[in-house]
């Protein structure tokens, strides 16, 4: 019985790799291909490269050839099993990327093929060369808009974006404090702030050549860098220098957000994005009776999937692209790695080194 | 210099001591007395009884003789100075009472001699035994509410029905968890919840006879009753005994505020509103950033001056009244004691013991 169930299916995938193989010709493209892995774990010895299926589109559907897709370090977690998201398996891994319409459907208008478009739903597995999408989850983005910040719009620009929009008013001159300044989502609330006029107090972990880090990011926009330590004994609220802030945003938790919490003015928020120290939040009782101040937290994805159709959703695109081409909002420092390569990239992502959060992206031929 | 400035209030003080024996006697009443602390520290020791000034009142002014103030513990704590309000000394402590009018000026219209009021305004002393208010800051309640519903009315039951109406919408068969259930506001908490068909699941520490204050609570119109201990365990969830709580009010912090936060439903708030472990909150990053929990903070003192003449107010108490006179809210488990023997209750206040949180209220003549 065994025996016939598996020559069954690899029957199946033989006759399918012809169809593929063919519609891939007809389409001029080079056989199509994906990661995939078929249980949790260790990323390096889970996820293998494997030929993948091309079909044509449905009318509503476009044909999409993948340019460039990010390593995020929640596609690790979601890989490792770590992740609250768990794709059914076997899954293609990535949530991000950019590509090019290679193929319309029937009833498709409003794209044509060459358009440069982002997927917008999670986990369709961005790992692939190509992608079959209904018309109405891909993003068409000007070609004007770098592959690199196209590849890497929906989570960190946005996930920026919205913590500084939807927990409290910032006006221009108000402030934000925040830690892990230098990871790629801080370095989008640098940028974002400088345009909307909003000063930072941004936080970093001492290291050696603090200082480059700290012209790095003032260069960035930020209106002063601490260190963790420098925080402890700062005068630049009392000396008047800056307003206390009216958010803080954490991604560190533990003793630093806790330092980060005690600056703001009565009423804020704390929003938590992330936990890199891996300690939990210490939250002091006379700071939520009688400071009044509210611990919440933020998640792209639960965000995204209550605001798949929303206006909101798409003025926030549009936002963003705009201060990206008006190169107002700069992507991640990064590194292209080729797309059979994508050992390197794991590798890099797994083991994050170095001043700034450098993203891998998968580049695809 | 030091004797002449010692000698002119003492002067001043012999006038108006005359001046206001002599208002006292024409309002027929014994001499008026005072609470008074002159520096924090102490309550025992830096509050002592003095003579008081009484004038007649302004057009828009009541003369209110009081009859009953309840000693809080953020009373002891203000006058110790570890309270964040810190009245300018000397200070009549006592933020709550109930009183008795028993002078109106030419322009009161609304109320007459014999009604019974709550003083409104923070700080204003209530520890003596007579007032002269404004009008606007004093509200007359039905000579059928109890004094002692009257005299504790503005912080214990204002607290739990704000908590219980500003963070979330509950609805009958919706569920709300607390710990310190047997605190003078967890008995509000339990009776508010069971009159609007609110189910609860009330945690107290475990004790000597558990079983007679699992039954008290129970008997007030609590759902469930679970220590601290048997919470960890309990399967009143998975079984579907109750539905997940959609709301956690804490008092307690450290451990115990961290345990019943897991079980909130996902997007739910905890609110803080005392920390009798003298433990700060911990908060896990996953519980912000993918279960969306909220930590707020509530303390009844800046509510009431942000709602100082707002229409939520006065329903609020209109409700309140409304549920105490028809018997379904009671007041708390209390003690009188004479005015004179204050010590009594500053002490008893100072070591409070016995299954539930017992108020101790000064009583005039």
């Amino acid at each position: 019985m065994t025996k016939l169930y598996t020559k069954v299916p690899l029957l199946t995938n033989f006759i399918k790799n012809i169809a593929m193989t063919s519609y891939a010709k007809r389409l001029n493209c080079t056989a199509p291909q994906k990661l995939l892995y078929s249980e949790y774990g260790d990323p390096l010895k889970v996820v293998n490269l494997s030929p993948a299926e091309l079909r044509d589109p449905q009318p509503d559907e476009v044909v999409v050839k993948l340019l460039v897709a990010p390593v995020n370090p929640a596609d690790i977690n979601t890989i490792q099993g770590k992740y609250p998201s768990k794709p059914a398996l076997p899954a293609v891994p990535g949530n991000e990327g950019v590509g090019q319409v290679i193929k319309v459907g029937a009833n498709v208008k409003d794209l044509v093929e060459g358009d440069h478009v982002v997927p917008l739903r999670q986990n369709l597995g961005t790992w692939q060369t190509h992608l079959v999408l209904s018309k109405d989850i891909v993003l068409k983005v000007p070609q004007k808009l770098g592959v690199i910040e196209a590849a890497t719009l929906t989570v960190n620009p946005c996930t920026a974006y919205r913590m500084l929009r939807d927990f409290t008013e910032l006006k221009p001159g108000d402030s934000v404090i925040q830690n892990g300044s230098n990871s790629a989502c801080g370095q989008y609330i640098i940028q974002i702030c400088r345009s909307w006029g909003i000063r930072t107090i941004n936080i970093i972990r001492d290291r050696p050549n603090v200082s480059d880090l700290k012209a790095y990011l003032t260069n960035l926009g930020a209106t002063h860098v601490l260190t963790e330590e420098e925080l402890r004994t700062t005068d630049i609220f009392k000396s008047g220098q800056i307003n206390k802030p009216k958010l803080a945003l954490n991604c560190v938790g533990g003793k630093n957000a806790l330092e980060c919490s005690r600056h703001l003015q009565n009423g804020s928020p704390m929003v938590t994005y992330g936990g890199m120290s891996r300690e939990p939040l210490s939250v002091p009782t006379a700071a939520l009776i009688f400071k009044d101040l509210q611990f919440r937290g933020f998640w792209m994805t639960r965000w995204s999937e209550k605001n798949a159709t929303s206006i909101d959703r798409f003025e926030m695109y549009s936002e963003l692209i705009s201060m990206m081409t008006s190169n107002e909002l700069h992507g991640p420092s990064y590194e292209l790695v080729d797309f059979h390569n994508y050992k390197e990239a794991l590798i890099n992502t797994l083991t994050v080194k170095g001043m700034i959060g450098k993203k891998y992206l998968l580049k695809f031929d």
